[in-house]
């Protein structure tokens, strides 16, 4: 059985969508029981209209909802009733493995940090996106945690990134790439260039070197590094593009009667394909490296992703995942002593 | 009259492509004169195959070529000979006002700075690109030049670029933005926070605060100033992801035979809306803050972009545009002279 806990009160359409998510994930597995966290009357009057199995939501009380605009820090610190703030007390005191929310990126990020804590040897927890690319999903770190990394953040988002991506999403030995604007070793600023060197000697990582941002949405990597400033403007970018883009062709599509009887007749297959390029089916974005998982939906998320972040939480507890985090870093330590001696 | 020298051999549809947007320009106007700069029999070759007024172009000798995959600094040093070469160094002596070059981005660079040489008063000249958005193009600059700039150059790029867009473009009181990760003030790494104040306080450009990445394809800003590394890693994403969902709605209309019928349809209006979205008709890449102008555009160029880019310097000679930097900047130089006094 694993413990997740839920912000029922985060994201644009929270409660009701945040609420449905958690039915359908109880719904289809037995081993998963959610805490639902938020203000009860609200939360109880969703719940009220679901079927699911009784045992395996327990609605947890917080009177106080962050808001998307209220500056992180504050938010944490004066509001010990929100969802949030509740939600990674769970966490923090082991009554839940996990805490899925669609709220503010920045109290989450914060939370994580200072609620649920580092595992010990984590220099900085990254916060990871998985985006979608042409062969599937790419994990891209940092994408918003902390900005202005050194070199060693980065190794370390390397090697705890590897080890989500082969034993969460199940990719063997995925090839982890640098963020840099060419492709070879003396290229990039001073971050990448004092980086690199030290990936190409991890033997715990599959490092196939620099990747340009054009090869992100071919796949060209499965787990992408880079300082958060970096990867927070590429998370950005990539949905707007694609955005600005899919709206572009809906409006080229309705232009004239022609294109119009066309449009109905692509629209089928278009909707399959472009459903490929949308990695909320696998699930939200990770805060690595805490002593608890802690996931972020968009803000946005409908059920579907609430319910595939609730069961990623699954996996992630499955596959020891903190564990391995844990062997990999102490594993570090050593053989950076030994060096020493 | 205006002389742009034009780099025949750059590029991946070199000679074919880059002689025949050359003589698109001169069949287009008549106060142009083109130097083009290569190997003479290859162009001589190409040349014979168009009618245009002899008297427009006049091809200059360049036995070698400088390939992309050459480290630049080197290529500029030892092929002193190659069209990149000839052509920059057309410019240093006053013979060219403008080059024009679609081959190796780096050895373009490398050869602005070092042979063309740097505006008084220029501490970085910036590698600007014009990026399609929904609204129609923006200057995005440095997006290759100066890894790791200071603030005060960041200050120069909106100052220039500003200038560029107004009076290059015809965008009247061009709104600037600092690329950040959130849109207040207090956010971004220690580059942005301490480049904000000081765009705020420049009275000659039309600041606007900061734009997130996600605003970009959207148009929210028409001249877009960051860091090298950051600009390089949004150009090329941008690229990138259209390109990907380009293809992968190609792919998905093809799946059926439903959406093949579908695909005819649409097809003619769908390539007029994603005409739209594509910044080579208004030229190619800038690099500002030089005694002439230099102007990469893309390797793939076809005519159609050649030419634009040999227009697009007519236009920067006429308006005037370095005399105008160096007018902005030597008043900011005598208001810092003044503030010290």
């Amino acid at each position: 059985m694993i413990n997740v806990a839920v912000d029922a009160m985060g994201g644009d359409n929270a409660p009701g969508e945040i609420v449905k998510g958690a039915v359908q994930a109880v719904n289809k597995r037995s081993d998963i029981h959610i805490l639902l966290v938020g203000q009860e009357e609200a939360v109880q009057k969703e719940l009220a209209s679901h079927t699911y199995p009784k045992e395996q939501i327990t609605l947890v009380q917080a009177s106080e909802v962050i808001e998307t605009e209220e500056p992180p820090v504050n938010a944490i610190r004066r509001k010990k009733d929100s969802s949030i703030v509740v939600g990674m007390n769970l966490v923090k005191n082991g009554e839940a493995d996990a805490f899925v929310s669609a709220g503010s990126s920045g109290a989450v990020l914060v939370g994580g940090q200072v609620l649920v804590g580092r595992i010990k040897g984590v220099e900085r927890p990254p916060f990871g996106a998985l985006i979608p690319t042409e062969k599937g999903v790419s994990l891209l770190l940092d994408c918003g945690a902390n900005v202005d990394s050194r070199p060693s953040h980065l190794v370390q988002f390397a090697r705890m990134g590897s080890i989500y991506m082969e034993h969460v999403i199940g990719i063997s030995k995925p090839r982890v790439g640098i963020v840099n604007i060419g492709a070879e070793e003396e290229k990039g600023n001073a971050l990448v260039k004092e980086t690199f060197p030290l990936l190409k000697e991890c033997k715990d990582i599959n490092f196939t070197g620099s990747i340009e941002a054009r090869e992100i949405p071919h796949g060209g990597a499965d787990v992408i590094v880079c300082e958060a400033f970096t990867g927070n403007v590429i998370l950005k970018l990539y949905e707007g593009t694609g955005a600005a883009l899919i709206s572009m062709v809906k409006k080229g599509m309705m232009s004239s009667l022609r294109s119009k009887i066309g449009a109905l007749l692509v629209k089928p297959a278009l909707k399959e394909t472009l459903k490929a390029f949308d990695a909320s089916q696998y699930g939200g974005a990770p805060m690595l490296g805490l002593k608890g998982l802690v996931v972020k939906t968009h803000g946005s998320s409908k059920a579907t992703e609430v319910c595939n972040s609730i069961i990623q939480c699954v996996t992630f507890k499955e596959q020891k995942i903190n564990e391995k985090i844990k062997e990999c870093l102490d594993s570090q330590a050593q053989s950076e002593k030994k060096a020493e001696a």
